[in-house]
């Protein structure tokens, strides 16, 4: 077994050399991934180590095992990622700004991979080969800590990710399995500082919590949505009424689904009892304020603080837009809000004031996705402000350089 | 005495109220504080508190009670700085990037403050001036926490600063000295995760790397820098005395002065005798190879990560670019590395491979500076790869949303 120092050493080493390949070389590398993952002998391989794993993940409950077993048009759909990724543009090499000094110097500054991407995930396995994707894409070198129940399984696909690395002449370090799934090793990539450049956690809001509370390393927060609606006076109440609708109930388990409902205390009377109506199968916990207009379960103070992934709903009153961004201000994660109005200043000030990676005038919070930005692909939603907020793609992915070009000038 | 909880809780609440200035009304603000600084009054106030600080702090250098010291000219400084700022481009509310989408949605990323900085320093007043002024200009809430020494000096300052908000219309709480001195509020801010939206740490290598190990909350690390000059067969001997010259005894005691040489194997033995000669002053500590060509201090293994700050350069002979790179590779703090080389295509395979955030040909590593680099201001020099790169500027402290603009679209 390798052990994660050692995979640390040999993912930093490798970056220098990854560094070296341009976009068309990281693409051919993808399409001969993509392709032997399709093999029959590659397929057979994963299939094999894959019933492994599910045999030996007894006390997991049947949705999990559904998550973890793959069959042969999972795997193709794999691969078929992977091709996706390999036809979106290189977000490498391209020249940012460039400045020419006084003194003669030319200062460009370059997008680059960040260098030693970690991540740390439960027991998909398609969460694999899709991130050792966008991280070869956006030329990072990765280092995968999957959950141990997907262990063997991630172990195959990594192999043939490996080999096609090789076959193509990019060095297979590049990407790399943690082959200690004991916590120790998620607690040694949290503390790599000196190898790992960004550790991008995935997966439940406990794992996230994990990283950003022990990380040393630079950490992405990602995930959490507690997303707010705001309904104001000026709102157009059937926009309204399908908003809220869409993004409370077409898929409430995922962070861009409505958690919270605030109605300006001018239109409480009228917008409540049609969204009670709206939403007959959903659970509404009221404010006090709330209470007055239709019936529903009162709101406990946590109720306005939960991700509730479920069809549940928090509805509060407040005074007009400014009620509305103060509830916000105190309760936000950062990740989508959107007001519903016609009135152009009060939609000015929200936008304004509101500080979120996504803010929304009169469209669901559900379009937070970077699929939905048009960005074809998405390592995950960033809640956090630094680097990079909502979806990343590809260009979140890099960092730049400066490289000045100079003829002797000394200061 | 406000709690730094007290702090936290008026600093949070205040960025949205803040995020409605435009650059012109914090400009007025900046230009006000300014005015408000060189008034007799102010000038009185501020050199009393600074008498009873110089008084109090007994125990200390004479360098560091130097730095501690104000006088009128030092504080006419402070007012000229803020000018200077309020002086550049705004950075607010630029749009980045627009995206219409098939369905109508317009997707605006838009340029905006991060929210609330937290500034922990050392010792040095005028930092509470430079500092305030630039997290206000990039559209930030800062919380201000420095060393005790100069504890009272800044409450002037910052009293003085508060004043200038508030008259110009801005909310105070945009600018706040942390009054508990101890070091459980430096803690406190390291975790005020849901308050402080980055850490910047100012300071000595202790202070920064305490901020690093201990902060939960986004921390940019900034400052340590082992600059590296490779000097290759291709170079230019003139060009290379001079640069390695310049970069090591130019100003020993900053972040950007080299303080690693590695020479080409292939002119090891023409070019260290004249490297020897030019840098009479300075102690050269030599690895085995160099030690076959000229005398020096043989160098123990922690000299090649070593920021001496001082007249001492470590030099090694590397098998040219290749060497160079795998050493660079191993010992870089990310900061400044340069190549002195006339073969293109050896500057190519450095400047591509050496992961740095300034990388040079044939110039001095000390022009990685905000102002050489004309971004007119500079708050530190971030030596991590996440969010920032090299010198921050006025676009560094700031971040983006995306205001996404519909007409009922539902997903």
């Amino acid at each position: 077994m390798r052990s994660t120092k050692e995979i640390l050493e040999a993912a930093k080493m490798s970056a220098p050399k990854l560094a070296l390949a341009d976009g068309e070389q990281i693409n051919k590398a993808l399409l001969k991934i993509a392709e032997l993952l399709c093999t029959d002998e590659s397929v057979n391989a994963i299939l094999a180590a894959n019933e492994r794993d599910v045999e030996r993940a007894e006390g997991i409950s049947e949705v999990m095992k559904d998550r973890l077993r793959l069959d042969p048009k999972r795997i193709a759909a794999m691969a078929n990622g992977i091709k996706a990724v390999a036809a979106l543009p290189s977000p490498l090499g391209k020249t940012v700004s460039e400045i020419a000094r006084p003194n003669g110097l030319i200062i460009k500054k370059v997008s680059v991979g960040i260098g030693v991407i970690a991540i740390i995930y439960e027991s998909r396995p398609g969460v694999t080969s899709d991130a050792a994707a966008l991280a070869l894409k956006s030329g990072n070198v990765c280092i995968l800590r999957g959950g141990k129940e997907a262990f063997l399984t991630s172990s195959e696909i990594v192999r043939v990710i490996r080999q096609g690395l090789s076959v193509t002449g990019l060095p297979e370090d590049a990407v790399t399995l943690i082959e200690d799934t004991t916590r120790q090793s998620a607690l040694e990539l949290m503390r790599a500082n000196g190898y790992v450049d960004m550790l991008i956690p995935r997966g439940s809001a406990g794992l996230i919590k994990a990283c950003v509370e022990n990380a040393t390393v630079p950490c992405i927060q990602t995930g959490a949505g507690i997303c707010h609606i705001y309904v104001d006076k000026s709102a157009d109440f059937s926009k309204a009424l399908n908003i809220v609708e869409n993004a409370k109930t077409s898929r409430p388990s995922v962070c861009n689904a409505a958690e919270v409902c605030l109605v300006d205390c001018a239109i409480a009377e009228q917008f409540l009892p049609l969204l009670r109506e709206r939403l007959a199968e959903v659970e509404l916990r009221l404010d006090e304020r709330a209470q007055e207009y239709i019936s529903g379960t009162p709101a406990g103070e946590a109720d306005f603080d939960t991700e509730f992934l479920d069809y549940i709903l928090a509805v509060g009153v407040v005074d007009g837009v400014d009620g509305a961004i103060e509830h916000i201000s105190k309760h936000s994660t950062h990740h989508s809000e959107a007001i519903i109005a016609e009135d152009k200043a009060t939609c000015e000030a929200f936008t304004r004031q509101i500080d979120s990676a996504a803010v929304y005038v009169n469209a669901s919070t559900r379009f937070t996705d970077g699929g939905e930005f048009g960005f074809g692909c998405e390592m995950g939603i960033s809640t956090q402000k630094l680097h990079a907020r909502g979806p990343m793609g590809l260009s979140e992915l890099t960092t730049y350089k400066y490289i000045i070009t100079g003829d002797g000038q000394i200061r």
